[in-house]
């Protein structure tokens, strides 16, 4: 290689990334702090970030993705320590004693950047200490919870098995009560009953909250959870009867050290199943638990997280994209003239634009799922427990979109970079395979589809004898009461008011072809596998009137007037284009049930343009205003200052592949070879 | 970890996949030999794939993703190298002086498996050769065309830059012509100028066809390809003034090593630019090219080549989804019963079957558009052109529609194997990226279905005025002539002629709102801009009625003779499917301008329903038919015997992180971490 300067990236803003900047009709800053639900809110986010990320070598998180899988994890274990021993300082700092820095941030945003690869002891303080805290006595978190808090020893939740995911009841996993010793004897019986998938589960565990089906002298009590130890605190090696491990390189999560764990007949005491709720008694007795709902809610609770999450996800894939589609120009629109940014290309637009209004809107519907949630938990500390199906079932609901959606939004804006968003640089394909994967962890998104399509005939059947309905499924029974549609206006009430009628209509149908096949005779079961295809449909299109109703109501709702004109004016723009390209995209749907005429449609598709065109000055202010930082972007094509071909190239020099001008294995391969005269 | 038995896999065929063999309504070798186009290719391709497999270790090709950056490019050039020893043997063997095993098979689908990362020789074979051929002199050619062709050298095709990729005009890269020392001097002037992606320059060419404007006496002559020494042939060190390495880690093509290359004041000899075409003489005269057909058919043949290969890709990713549906049981249909293979349950057929179907629609659609290729070449060779814009066209349809389409199903297959399809080891997340890859290399997507919407707002104005259209866009006349689509029947040639029609329709709205921007006083390309997202529209479809047409043809027109009533039935079920669903999908444009009943729409789903059940009973045979082998496959999940637990699970055990049971990091950072009281 021939020489090149020291730093080739500018220390100034790429003009064409500034002009955007200062065209824009509204204040980013007054953006950000909406986004962040205040100005204070927005203010502590960014010095905690600013704490956090000091010294951070982006330079190293960028190459991350060309080490080995090995070097990947021993990396990922050593950044989350730092930033837990960062976060632990600020709370010394700032409000010692308490715990509102650490544990609390360690799975925050803020945190994004620090450890790209994901977080090994995510899930441990994720899931494992709420866990324990739902599920242990007193006396066992005193003995083994505050452990995991403080960190003494390291753990992580096993439920998943190699042959059983979402389906609970399959676990193989046993544990045997055996009064003689008072101990639980673990086992894993065959090769699927493995656990299989726990983040941190590999070598980066000493215990592990084990899901297994319990048995005393031979009778099912169905599946509890054990604290099981699985490795010696002190040599970290594997206990006898303990067979752990990494489960090997995925498509992303690269640093989290998924493993595996096989038992046999690996013995814990009595105690160290979790008896909140259930108990077994020193001479066998099994007291069961006066009611599930918890463990149940925990559940809920990881899906109203991932719908924030991946809307994020989706607000850092539109921020990146917007950004370089400013910065790049290409084709020429006119022959005569400067190629364009990239961005004044109709077809472009198209391609971010929608992704930034779909980011709002997952962003405001798990704001409602959150406040339901809240509502919910107050209700259960109550004894009051009816609005759960109704939680569960909207929690299932925006997982499953927001999901897919957010999945489906960044591919095609990592499409929309062309092929630099090839580049592991970009980040573009690290915040794919993360937005992807919530499709099939947590709840398998069809799986869920289907328990919301039965949700959905319950509650049609309950609304067709009169019983009152859960709000967020009143508008099945309206549409029974009222089946006429009306007028279509393409106010955006009335999209609104249309989605919701698509949704109950296709729950109506769906519900005929299920009476319709029992009456046939088919059994239940049957009838409902067979039904399959239509309560998927009808239980998508319940998630996406949902998200309808409530990115409306906050965009036209009272809040508006806690905002500025200007602010309320691109909130209205990115509502609209919302509502008209999903009701373009369902547009299948509501044919079958709603008239709308060629014009109709015709100004559908004008609106759709004309949107776009209003979006265009602001959509670089509006994704500035999501307020992500470069390390938490970790993107050489979307970084504040736009220099984005001099970060691409930068991060090739900086890749280990070419710290020599030769490769070493040159003599031994190439040459030989090109000299055998093939 | 405690002991491991010494093979975990069985030598058996899993009983549940065998059972569905054995269950085949059809013979998957008669199907095998109609995909592979005869029994004798079949044959042919087998006895070749048995050779080069032979004493390959899987084991290490499953662990390819674990290894570093550096690592994968090594494996990859060793395994490419390997294979063209392999191949050049099998020439010597069978038919010694002649080329068709080698080199003429190196990239033939016989190979997948033995370079899993890609082969950083790949574009070398692809397209330098062929480029070579094409643009060199006899002299050129004997030159340093043979020498390529001979491995003496090494090198590739380097024409897209930093800055520019699919607009040519574009490029930077600049070739002055010095007549006082005969040479032309080459710059890449800006950082955006550098080549940038070219597959292989990284560190495995120390040669290099560029793409670059050639300027005389500062006078502009559009771009040209000039042959460039990189490297030192015995040293591989880069020549003066030549900055060049690898990009670094992408999505996928791990090992094809893709490079970047600066010039700065590069000397060549004149008679390194290709001159087979245009011309540059010593006294700087310049000759142009009679045509500049030849360059355009070479784009045109690598977007066939896509098309075929992507249909490939969905097969295979197909192949491994079905077997593992069929080993794979979870969730109780009955609760009374054994959990069922999830292929049993109907949401799970609807993300295999149509996948299978849309493989062998692309498949038939890529055959055609090969057909049409040849008799195109033929037609230039006589020197008739008339039917270039067509191929150009189509060729770019099949292209865009054939690696969206196949990029969205393995996705869809992918998240069909529920979490494991995200290990590395399904091979599934590698099939994905490589799907997508096409979607923005070789022409990206939207800018290809720009160029086709401009090609039928043409054949549209051509219509309008009666002048005659190339056959596949021949429908567009038609509708003209008769606006009025007739009735819905839901036959096949119906869905077809239905299919058309929309097409044609939107060509109609696109053609009508672009003249209406046009008479409003917008300029030509301000309005071609403006209609953007509806050229788009009609283009798709335009590409979806071809595939329509040829995947009818095949099943129902005269090769359904040669054929066994079993095997017909099977096609037949195929491209019931696969209209059903391409119908269903595309409804919202259907019924903008073809009247269908809620009866019509009711029984469409009846009939989606109702073939997939059809389907059931042969899926696994039809994969079969395929005939991927396991190391084409390279994947846990899906090979030929259905033991995907066991060998998700010996992947994992071979996994670099598990060869020591505590990672060497345990003591000096995790240890004192949980030692430290945080």
């Amino acid at each position: 290689m021939t020489s090149t300067p020291k730093s080739i990236i500018p220390a100034t803003v790429n003009p064409d990334l500034q002009k955007e900047r200062d065209g824009a009709s509204f204040s980013s800053e007054e953006f950000a702090a909406w986004w962040s639900k205040g100005e204070n809110v927005l203010k502590f986010n960014r010095e905690v970030r600013a704490y956090m990320q000091k010294d951070v070598d982006q330079g190293e998180m960028l190459q991350l993705q060309a080490k080995s899988h090995v070097e990947i994890n021993e990396f990922s274990q050593r950044s989350a320590i730092e930033a837990a021993q960062k976060l632990r300082r600020l709370q010394q700092e700032r409000n010692p004693g308490g715990d509102d820095y650490w544990p609390k941030l360690y799975d925050h945003p803020v945190m994004w950047g620090l450890v790209p690869g994901g977080n090994p002891f995510g899930v441990m303080y994720v899931m494992l200490v709420k866990a324990l805290q739902a599920q242990c006595t007193p006396e066992q978190y005193e003995e083994f919870g505050k452990r995991v808090e403080r960190f003494e020893i390291c753990g992580t939740y096993a439920q998943t098995e190699l042959g059983h995911g979402t389906f609970l009841r399959g676990l193989e996993t046993r544990a045997d009560f055996d009064p003689k010793t008072d101990e639980f004897v673990l086992n894993t019986p065959k090769l699927s009953s493995y656990k299989w998938w726990p983040g941190g589960l590999g070598h980066s565990s000493n215990y592990c909250l084990v899901m297994a089906q319990l048995y005393i002298n031979n009778q099912f009590k169905g599946p509890h959870m054990f604290f099981v130890q699985v490795r010696d605190e002190e040599t970290f090696e594997p206990l006898p009867g303990v067979h752990i491990g990494d489960i090997g390189k995925k498509m992303g999560f690269i640093g989290v050290n998924n493993g595996f764990l096989g038992l046999k007949n690996v013995r814990i005491p009595r105690t160290r199943m979790l008896m909140r709720h259930a108990k077994v008694n020193a001479d066998g007795t099994y007291v069961s638990s006066p009611t599930n709902v918890l463990t149940y809610f925990a559940m809920v609770r990881t899906r109203c997280v991932i719908a924030k999450n991946n809307a994020y996800v989706l607000a850092a894939a539109s921020t990146i994209a917007t950004r370089y589609s400013a910065v790049r120009r290409q084709s020429p629109i006119n022959p005569k003239e400067r190629e364009p940014q990239i961005m004044d290309h109709v077809t472009q637009q198209m391609k971010l634009f929608p992704e930034i209004a779909t980011s709002l809107a997952y962003h405001l519907a798990s704001d409602y799922l959150w406040n339901l949630y809240d509502v919910t938990l107050s209700d259960i500390e109550n004894g009051k427990y009816e609005r759960l199906p109704e939680l569960h079932s909207l929690s299932c609901a925006l997982k499953v979109t927001c999901s897919s959606d957010s999945a489906a939004g960044v591919e095609r804006l990592r499409l929309g970079c062309g092929g630099h968003g090839y580049l592991s640089s970009s980040n573009m394909s690290n915040l794919y395979v993360l937005a992807t994967a919530a499709c099939t962890y947590e709840g398998e998104n069809t799986v869920l589809l289907l328990q919301i399509g039965r949700f959905l005939m319950k509650s049609w059947r309950s609304a067709l004898s009169g019983a009152p309905l859960a709000p967020t499924v009143q508008y099945l029974a309206e549409v029974q009461k009222n089946p006429d549609f009306g007028t279509w206006t393409g106010s955006w009430e009335n999209m609104v008011k249309a989605m919701k009628y698509t949704a109950a209509n296709k729950t109506r149908l769906a519900f005929k072809s299920l009476s319709a096949r029992l009456s046939r005779g088919e059994t239940e079961e049957n009838a409902a596998n067979h039904t399959g295809i239509e309560f998927t449909q009808a239980a998508e299109l319940h998630g996406r009137a949902f998200v309808f109703s409530s990115f409306t109501d906050e965009v036209t709702g009272p809040k508006s007037k806690t905002r500025s004109a200007s602010l309320n004016r691109v909130l209205e723009n990115l509502l609209e284009l919302y509502l008209v390209k999903e009701t373009l995209n369902q547009m299948s749907n509501l044919l079958r049930f709603i008239q709308l005429t060629d014009t109709d449609l015709r100004i559908l598709q004008d609106r759709l343009e004309t949107v776009l065109t209003k979006l265009r000055p602001d959509a670089v202010a509006i994704v500035d205003g999501f307020d992500f930082s470069d390390l938490q972007l970790n993107s050489t094509l979307g970084s504040f200052d736009g220099n984005a071909y001099e970060r691409m190239f930068d991060a090739a020099l900086k890749t280990p592949m070419n710290q020599k001008s030769v490769p070493k294995s040159f003599n031994e391969l190439l040459k030989p070879f090109m000299k055998s005269n093939i």
